[in-house]
């Protein structure tokens, strides 16, 4: 497969899905909606959608029903980077390669615009998916709010918030990397699975596999804050070691972090050994995470 | 009915429902736990939550089952007054008869206790509930973040922040209200009717009720605002008047908003007439919104 083909038309199908699924920004409350779309709209990877559709394929699933719970992800990951971004958290100015969303608006828009996204995250998972069944997506709103919530991605910020300014072993730092990023990758594999129709030992392979390139995928932002171009990369590039922050490559050393990572993405494509040619997407995104790297 | 008497039951069944649905301070992330107790527990009247399982009673339904739906609805609000006391939004030091989250922890914190209570909030309105449908309980979902996100909730706040300092007429008042406190007591009510078995005309009628009681309880507010007692009221009084807010009685005088008040409750009470002895808690909760400014 043409995997790069491939990303730009699934990033183009959810962008189209984000467009149509987003409140218009002449709409009221407008000025609200504007911000929500400067942060949301043309913006990032689209990696946690994109793996919603992918999982679902792998599973021998019809992905495009799964759009708006595919935008759902989106819509999470946007919330928590506003609200990450704020001066009272990390204090960024750049998201994405523009300003970030309180300083193009004001911090009560921007908290606000969070906020919106996060309540219609909900919403979009909530939609009855067609040849789904509602108890499966009910399971899946369930799991997608405990992965995004206190118990993942919100407590993981609240730990990597309390663990600035100390030691930070390395243990502790994987924690906080399986709360603040992993949480929201595994579930977005696991909904696609599930919602998908694949069968108890898909997901929770599929699962597995989420939480491998979950935490591989946050090993390479660590490593990309180092080695990264700060024009490709859209943010602030050198601000983990400015601030003397924990990461993988400031306590294992670059090269190891850069093992360790390819031995997750390892681990996540034998996850999918017994799959068919349809989790080739899922197989070639895995490899993609760590590929950023070198 | 001895309504007070029913007030305090149906509050003490709420508060024990939060206390175990709500993580223990003592468990990590212990931090942001504590922030949301601190919110959370042993405050406020609990409205949202008694009008979900008085609206489930009204239509012959059982309430205990809804108790996690209606924790879900006390979460939101929460949520809605830390993020609205923060200093770049109301910037309120005291709620509740406490200091704010932000005031007693730190702004990071209350940003993220407001964020954790949102997402928790889904986990419990998305629950299954015994002898409902999935598919009601998904539609109630849906509804839920619709009424508490952009075009309800979290709108009706923008709407509010971008008025302030400008003149407001009564018509934008209205929709600011209607959205900002209206949509959510709605929604309880509908809720409540809704998983509680109602057909389609109570599920109505009751919808029609909370609008109804919604708009009623935010003119009580700012009349409270005027007439009420700081100690009594367990936050900063007078601010309205203040900071020459658009309120209702600002906009048409304190006799006029009682009695504007009045009629919306004796609607509500309309839209009760057809139903049987099981709608008193519903008929004396909108008596008792107005009774509060008398």
């Amino acid at each position: 497969m043409d995997f790069k083909e491939y990303l730009k038309q699934q990033k183009q199908l959810v962008d189209n899905a984000l467009d149509k699924l987003v409140p218009a920004a002449n709409k009221p409350p407008a000025r609200l909606n504007q911000a929500i779309r400067h942060s949301l709209i043309d913006g990032g990877k689209r990696l946690r959608p994109i793996l919603v559709l992918a999982a679902a394929q792998a599973v021998g699933g019809k992905p495009e029903p799964l759009l708006p719970f595919a935008c759902a992800l989106e819509c999470i990951h946007t919330y928590s980077l506003i609200h990450d971004d704020l001066p009272a958290m990390d204090n960024d100015d750049v998201r994405r390669g523009r300003p970030t969303c309180h300083k193009q608006f004001d911090e009560a828009t921007a908290i606000l615009a969070g906020d919106g996204l996060l309540t219609l995250a909900f919403e979009l998972a909530a939609r009855p998916i067609q040849d789904v069944p509602a108890q499966d997506s009910l399971a899946m709103v369930v799991q997608l709010s405990q992965d995004a919530g206190i118990h993942g991605m919100v407590g993981g910020q609240m730990m990597d918030m309390e663990a600035e300014d100390r030691e930070v072993e390395l243990a502790e730092l994987q924690y906080i990397h399986i709360h603040k990023t992993g949480a929201l990758i595994r579930s977005s594999c696991m909904a696609g699975a599930c919602l998908g129709g694949g069968d108890k030992s898909q997901i929770k392979l599929i699962k597995r596999y989420g939480e491998a390139i979950g935490l591989a995928f946050q090993i390479t932002d660590d490593i990309l804050d180092i080695v990264g171009d700060s024009e490709l990369m859209g943010k602030t590039i050198g601000k983990d070691q400015q601030q003397a922050k924990a990461t993988y490559p400031a306590l294992m050393g670059l090269g190891q972090a850069r093992d360790e990572a390819d031995n997750l993405v390892n681990e996540a494509l034998s996850c999918l050994q017994g799959f068919s040619a349809d989790a080739e997407p899922l197989r070639a995104l895995a490899r993609y995470i760590t590929d950023r790297t070198h």
